[in-house]
C-alpha cells in the first residue's frame, strides 16, 4: 500500500515523474494482445475482490454510504473490470477494417488500406466522491482507459483519501501480479497535481466525473493547451422526469412514492438523481401526503463531505428563494439532512428558466406543475442537456413530439422507470449534451473504451509487417470489416460473460 | 442558382436565419429512414453530375487546377456522396445495440436498454480552397453531415466564389428534387458569417479543412462557447517520409523521382504533400541530379489564390533562412512558381526542431539527411502530429520501433507509397494527432459520418415506441448488437456499391 501518498499532496515534480513513468509503461505495453491486457484487468478485479472486506470498511468510515450500498458498488466495479476485459478479448474495440486493393473502385483504383484503433497514451483520470468505487480509483474511467491500452494517472478525490490509497494499492498489486509494466497505473493527490496532470504534454486525454463548474474549469485548460486534448467529462445532471396527465390520473401516489425513493437514494448524491418532476396541475396536498409518507421511510445519513453538505444547503436555499418557488416538504440541513421538496408552477419556470438549470446535489428535488400540454412542451424546450430524462405515461399517450424533444436533450431516455441505477452493459450510454457531459461519449459500459482510442490507417503494408488485427490471416480472431462486409469469427456467445460476485 | 450570394457577404442576421431554417429542416428530417436520406445524397450526386461540364469550366477559371485534375476530383466527390448513401442504407452508422432485460446479469438485474446514434443537429462546415469539389461545398464534411442526418450551413471559401455558389445551387436543387426539407443545406459567405456560424447556439458541430492557424482560432471559439461544441478540423500536415539505408542503396533515383512527383502534385497544394524526406547522408549532387531531372517535367501553373502564393513564398524563404537550411534546388515565386527543394542535416533539426514543424503549402519540400539510426530516431521523436507518414524500405529492414513511433504520431502510415491521393473507402483515416487534426476523427471515408452522430440510450420502452433500429423486429434491417453479439441481416455484398463515373 502506497502509504507515502496518504495525507500528503503530490508535488508537480512527482506528478511529472508519474506521467513519465506512465508513458514508458504505455510504450512498453501498447502493442500487446488484448488477451494479455484482459488478464491484467481480471487481475485488478481479483485484487479488489481479495481486499473487499477491508476496502468496504474504510469506505464506510470515509463516505457514510453504508455497507450494503458499498458492497453492491464494489461488486459492480469488479464486474465492470471483468466485462471490459471480456469486451477487449473479443476485439470489438479495435474496429479493424480492411480494404483490399481494388483497381475497379468507383473513384479510381484503391490501394490496400487497413484501419484499426490504437490507444491514445497516458490518460489522466479524476475520481468522484459519490461513487467511491465505481467512479473512483478503479472505476469506469480507469478500467476503460486500461482496457483501451492506455496508462492511467489517477487524481484521487479528497473525499476518501484512505480508500483511494488502498484501492490504488490493490490496482497496482493486481497489475504487478499479472505482469503489467510498472507505472501503468499511479495515484496522485491534491489540486496542484490535478492541474498539472491536465497540462502535462504527455497526457493525451482526461476522464472526469464531477460538477459542471469544476469540470468546465479543467475542460477549458485541456482546450487551451498548445496541443489540445479531449476532455471526457461526466458533469452531472438535473434528470427531468415528465408525468403525463393519464399516468397521473392512473397512479399518482405510486409515482410520487417511487420519485421520493429515487431522489433520496444515496442521499440524493447521484448524478442521475431526478431533480425535476413535471406533473399536471394539482393541489399542494395531493403531493404532500404521498410524498410525506414515502419520505418518512428514508433513513437520513451524513452527506459525503462537509463541503458537499454546505454546497447542498446553499443550492437548495438559493433555489427556494427564487421567484415562484416554495417549499412543499420542509427538509433539514443538519448532520443527517432530511429531504426537501420544492414546488413551482410552469409559468414561473417560463419567466425564469434557471429554475430548471440548477442542480441541487443531495436529497432535494423540484416539482413543476404544468396546466396544459403547451406549457409542458414549453418547459421541456427550456431544458439544457441532461444525463437522463424520463416519461411516466400510459399505453395510449401520444408523446412522439415529447420523446423527440427529450431525445434531443438527453443521453438516456426512460419510459416508466427512474434514472437512478446505471447498468454496466453493451448498450449503456451515460453522458448527454452539454452541460450533462463534455463530449458525445459514455463513461459507463463497454462503449466507454472507445474514448481512449484513435484510428490509424496502414496503407500498402506487407502482411507480416501489419498489426495482427489487420492481417488477412487474422491471428487474434478479431471482428474485421473486409471490403465493406463484417466478418466476425465464431467465438461463441459473449452474453453473460462474467457472473462472479463479491463474496465479501 | 443562388445569385444573391455572389459577390456579397452574408450578414450576421442572414446567417442566423439560415441556421434557424437549418434547425427547422433538421427537426423535420431527423427521424426519417436512412433509405430516404440515402436518396437525397444520391440526388445531390446526380445534380452535380448533371452540371459537371459547367462546374468544371468555372472551377478551371477560379482555381487554375486544370480540367483533368478537376474532372477526377468531381468524380471522387460524386462517388463519395454515393458511397456514404450506400453506407447509411446498410445502417452501419447507427451502431444499434440491444440489451434485453437480464435478471442474472453479473452486477445485478439488468433492465431492457438499447442504444443507437442520432444526428447532432445543425453542422457548420468550412470549405477549403485546394480541393474545390472534394473538400468544399459538396465535399466530405457536407456529405457526411447530411448522411448522419444533420443539416448543413456551409461557409464557402473565398478562393472559388462562383463555383461555390453554383455547387450550392446544385446541392439545393438535388435535395429539393428528392423531397428533402428546404433549409437542410445553405451556403453562406464571408468571414463575419463564419465566426457567427461557430458561435451560433443552434450549431452543434463544426467541420473544417484548412490551416492549423485558422483552424485553431475557430477551434478556440468553439471551445469557449457557453455550450462548447466539437470542432472537427483537418488542419494540414508535414507528412514526413523516411527512406531506410537499404532502400536508398537499392533505388535512390526512383524514390527521388517519385518524391518530386508527389510533392509537386497539384502544385504542392495538398495537405498530404510530403514536406519532409529523411534520407541517409549523401552528397548534394546525389540528390540534385535525379531531383532536377524529375522536377524538369513538372509543368508549373498558378497557385490557387494570390494570398496563398504570398504565404507560400514567405514560408519557403523563412525556412531557407533558418540555421542549417540551404537551397538544394532553387525554385521561383513568380506567377507560375517552379518547385523549391531545401536541404538540412539532422543535426540542424536536432538543434532547431521548428525545421520539422512548419508547413510550406505549395511546391516546396525539405530533405533532411541523417547519418545513423540514432539520429533518425531522434528526429522522428521531434515530429508533431502528422496526417501521414511513410517508410520507404526493403523486405529485410528491421523497422518495428520506427513504425511504432510513426504510428504514435500519424493518422495514416504508408509503406513504399506516397501520401498524396486519399482514397474514399471504409478503412480510410484522414486525420491524425494535433496539429494535423483537432480530433481523433477522419474527414474522409465512411467513418467520417460518425463525427456528426451521438449515442442515446432508451431504457424500458415498449416495442412500438422504440425507434425502428432498436426494435426486436428490426424493420429497417440494420445491424444490431444483441446482448453482446452482432446480428447482421444478410444484405448481400456491399463491396463496390457504386461504379458510376462522371461522363463530362
Amino acid at each position: 500500500m502506497n502509504q507515502a501518498l496518504l495525507g500528503e499532496r503530490t508535488t508537480a515534480a512527482q506528478l511529472s515523474s508519474a506521467v513519465d513513468a506512465a508513458h514508458a509503461a504505455f510504450l512498453e505495453a501498447r502493442t500487446i494482445s488484448p488477451a494479455t491486457r484482459a488478464k491484467w484487468l481480471d487481475a485488478v478485479a481479483a485484487a479488489l475482490e481479495a481486499d473487499a472486506g477491508s476496502l468496504i470498511d474504510v469506505a464506510c468510515k470515509e463516505t457514510h454510504l453504508g455497507s450494503q450500498r458499498l458492497t453492491g458498488e464494489l461488486r459492480r466495479t469488479i464486474f465492470q473490470l471483468q466485462l471490459l476485459a471480456e469486451e477487449i478479448r473479443g476485439g470489438e474495440h479495435l474496429d479493424a477494417t480492411v480494404d483490399h486493393a481494388d483497381p475497379d473502385w468507383g473513384m479510381g483504383p484503391r490501394p490496400d488500406i487497413r484501419r484499426m484503433n490504437v490507444p491514445l497514451g497516458v490518460v489522466g483520470v479524476f475520481g468522484a466522491s459519490n461513487f467511491p468505487f465505481a467512479f473512483s480509483v478503479a472505476g469506469g474511467d480507469t478500467a476503460s482507459a486500461l482496457a483501451a491500452g492506455c496508462a492511467v494517472v489517477h487524481k484521487g478525490h479528497d473525499g476518501h483519501p484512505e480508500l483511494a490509497a488502498r484501492t490504488a494499492a490493490a490496482v497496482t498489486r493486481g497489475l504487478g501480479d499479472a505482469g503489467a509494466p510498472a507505472g501503468l497505473f499511479t495515484l496522485v493527490t491534491g489540486r496542484e497535481a490535478g492541474v498539472a496532470l491536465v497540462e502535462h504534454p504527455r497526457v493525451k486525454a482526461i476522464g472526469f466525473t464531477g460538477s459542471t463548474a469544476g469540470g468546465r474549469a479543467l475542460m477549458d485548460r485541456a482546450a487551451a493547451r498548445p496541443e489540445p486534448i479531449p476532455f471526457f467529462g461526466e458533469l452531472g445532471g438535473i434528470n427531468a422526469v415528465v408525468v403525463t396527465p393519464s399516468a397521473w390520473a392512473e397512479r399518482r401516489d405510486t409515482i410520487l412514492a417511487e420519485y421520493a425513493a429515487s431522489f433520496t437514494m444515496g442521499m440524493g448524491q447521484f448524478c442521475t438523481k431526478p431533480g425535476l418532476l413535471f406533473v399536471p396541475a394539482c393541489a399542494d396536498e395531493e403531493l404532500q401526503a404521498p410524498l410525506g409518507d414515502a419520505l418518512a421511510t428514508v433513513r437520513p445519513h451524513p452527506l459525503l463531505t462537509e463541503r458537499l453538505a454546505a454546497g447542498f444547503e446553499g443550492s437548495v436555499r438559493s433555489m427556494a428563494e427564487r421567484s415562484g418557488v416554495r417549499e412543499l416538504i420542509q427538509g433539514s440541513f443538519d448532520a443527517t439532512p432530511r429531504p426537501t421538496v420544492l414546488v413551482a408552477e410552469a409559468s414561473a419556470a417560463l419567466s425564469e428558466p434557471e429554475l430548471l438549470r440548477n442542480e441541487m446535489f443531495g436529497p432535494a428535488s423540484l416539482v413543476v406543475r404544468y396546466s396544459n400540454d403547451d406549457e409542458l412542451q414549453a418547459i421541456v424546450d427550456l431544458l439544457e442537456g441532461q444525463l437522463t430524462t424520463a416519461i411516466h405515461g400510459t399505453a395510449d399517450d401520444a408523446v412522439d413530439e415529447l420523446v423527440e424533444k427529450l431525445t434531443e436533450r438527453s443521453g438516456r431516455v426512460l419510459w416508466n422507470a427512474w434514472p437512478t441505477g446505471v447498468t454496466v452493459s453493451y448498450a449503456q450510454h451515460h453522458g448527454g449534451p452539454y452541460p450533462a457531459a463534455s463530449s458525445a461519449s459514455t463513461s459507463v459500459g463497454t462503449a466507454a473504451i472507445r474514448r481512449f482510442l484513435r484510428p490509424v490507417a496502414f496503407q500498402g503494408w506487407p502482411q507480416d509487417r501489419l498489426p495482427e488485427p489487420l492481417r488477412d490471416a487474422n491471428p487474434w480472431g478479431v471482428p474485421q470489416r473486409v471490403d465493406g462486409n463484417w466478418e466476425r469469427p465464431s467465438l461463441g456467445s459473449v452474453q453473460q460473460p462474467v457472473q462472479k460476485v463479491v463474496t465479501a
